[in-house]
């Protein structure tokens, strides 16, 4: 279904990867394999990843340190793979207003730490889709690399995270203005679209 | 001292008040009263700042919840100050990259829940003065209504918080950046230096 | 009405206070000050505290590190009063089937790091009366100095804090199976009822 | 070697699976399976453990609610294994005295939640061989149903988490203390000495 998607719609595909078993296949038809923040220190998981040469998004853990993330990050690049994106997407905290607690502060620290992407998800990071213009604004402020921010054609009835799923119109709006901020720290925004399956 | 400093430098005062019998006195020389983070649930400080006329900053304790905060604004709000400034400077939690953890989702949230204006302050927020630049610019594109940002001529001899504190030059630079980021989400900066004793 | 209901009662009283100005007058009929979680870095108040001669029981702050918990105790100490309490009622974090979290581990590491008493707060410690019992006896187990204990002749109809509070049968029970966890760590519980204004 | 350790000691050997394709083997020959904190939401792993018949026990993830932590138990349970022991070994948390924050009032909680034994690590959950024996007092006193702790027979030379391991002559002191606590709230407590590969 993956690749009749891909076919048909030209999209780049991201999916997630549980377990070491599947990602042969995955890895044949995606464009990118996620590991997701529950799996962040599934280290056979990360080995398996690294023994592909699909490029890995490697979301942060939600209760791991930087050092404890950074070092998540070495199972991949010992086993040769060094495509990985950094994404971070909020810690967990005594802090009830967001679903996460999302520190822009992670991105010129791991930029300092590390020569990897680093992919800001404010999606997740606040949990409300209101709240998700503004953080993406402030990433792009921040010189994040990328962003992961959850559309929806109809919020209200996504399957899953429409709490934080913002419309198309939204998205629309917000590109514009990712791209006024992108400028006026001298980068550029290059959408990317794709599937997350 | 600080009717003195005021007069020879124009600078705005900004003093912080510790305890209910300083008050009357701060109130006659300071252009804003502070209370800082430790004292934000001290409801008698609280209640002595509403009872007087100048606007009073209050910094959020570290680990209240953006209820609680604005409850206990809701203390000098009820005597009749309405002059109040809110300030995010982090809360605690178990990342140690930084010295508190400031999530700019506050900004958006608290213009939401409330008609006061919202300060960030990236000094505190992030406790090292390389991380400052990257962390004020966010604030700005997830627009903030100002900045407190800690300067010292020489970090490195300043008596406190020098970790945390830029130095002129950058300080000169990170304005005009600012300037640039504000006009990308069409705000506009002015600067209001000022001393805090 | 404290000095009456002394009288009538032979109850110690212990009080909270919230500001330095009202250090004097109670600390003249109180047997104890309590000094609240919220003004635990309340430096003045801290001050006034050590300025006079009654026990002082100061609950720890629900976001301070045990070394910033003992360095207000100083403040204290400095002023020439040494009968402080250490108190603890649990620190704030992400878990949320307690209203704080209460590691009793606080206990064997303040006794090595001090000489003072340590009191532990169930009650506060869980928000939940039907968790207290346990709580309590663990405490003792692990050989804390006190316990301060919420209880109420009828917990459902309490102005405030009814949900942590336990009813007098419950208390009752609770002291038997205290002596018996007590006399297993080689202690003894002497029980002083309190009044908490 | 599992195997010949078992037949020459008569220990029950625990020993951790960490990927799905290893639980067949390794469920030929230990008593009990682990799995670790940080794979306590590797679902695929959870149901492998569901699909084998030997005891599983199912470490809480550091940064997870009790919501979340029973809901992870469904996944090896819905599989028809119903021997899953919980453990506690505390959360991450601001507190730094301690490697983990242990809260004891997890025991009565998750007994009150679920009809499984409640067993808890004093070891990783303090982190600190000093403050173990006081925290495993406390556990029992709190009506645990069993506890893991750490042992070496030289803790200074353990090749990991030797600062939280307890010698030869700590534990037979221990455990003779915990006895009588037991004994104190009614309980017996029986040494299960155990090897965890």
């Amino acid at each position: 279904m993956l690749a009749a998607t891909k076919e048909q719609t030209g999209l780049a595909i991201v999916t997630e990867v549980i377990t070491p078993n599947d990602v042969e296949l995955v890895s044949r038809y995606a464009d990118c394999l996620q590991i997701g923040t529950r799996n962040c220190q599934n280290y056979k998981l990360l080995e398996a990843c690294g023994d592909q040469g699909k490029p890995v998004l490697l979301k942060r853990g939600m209760s791991m340190t930087l050092d404890e993330y950074l070092q998540a990050v070495e199972y991949i690049l010992a086993k040769g793979n060094s495509n990985v994106i950094l994404c971070d997407r909020g810690i967990r905290t005594f802090e009830d207003h967001t679903r996460n607690t999302l520190s822009l502060s992670v991105v010129p620290e791991m930029h300092c730490r590390s020569h990897l992407p680093v992919v800001i998800d404010p999606s997740h990071g606040t949990g409300h889709a209101r709240l998700v213009p503004d953080m993406a604004r402030a990433a792009v402020a921040a010189e994040c690399d990328g962003l992961i921010i959850e559309m929806h054609p109809n919020p209200a009835h996504a399957l899953t995270d429409g709490a934080q799923s913002i419309g198309p119109g939204v998205l629309a709006e917000l590109m514009q203005s990712l791209d006024r901020v992108a400028a006026a720290v001298d980068r550029r925004c290059q959408p990317l679209m794709g599937a997350l399956d």
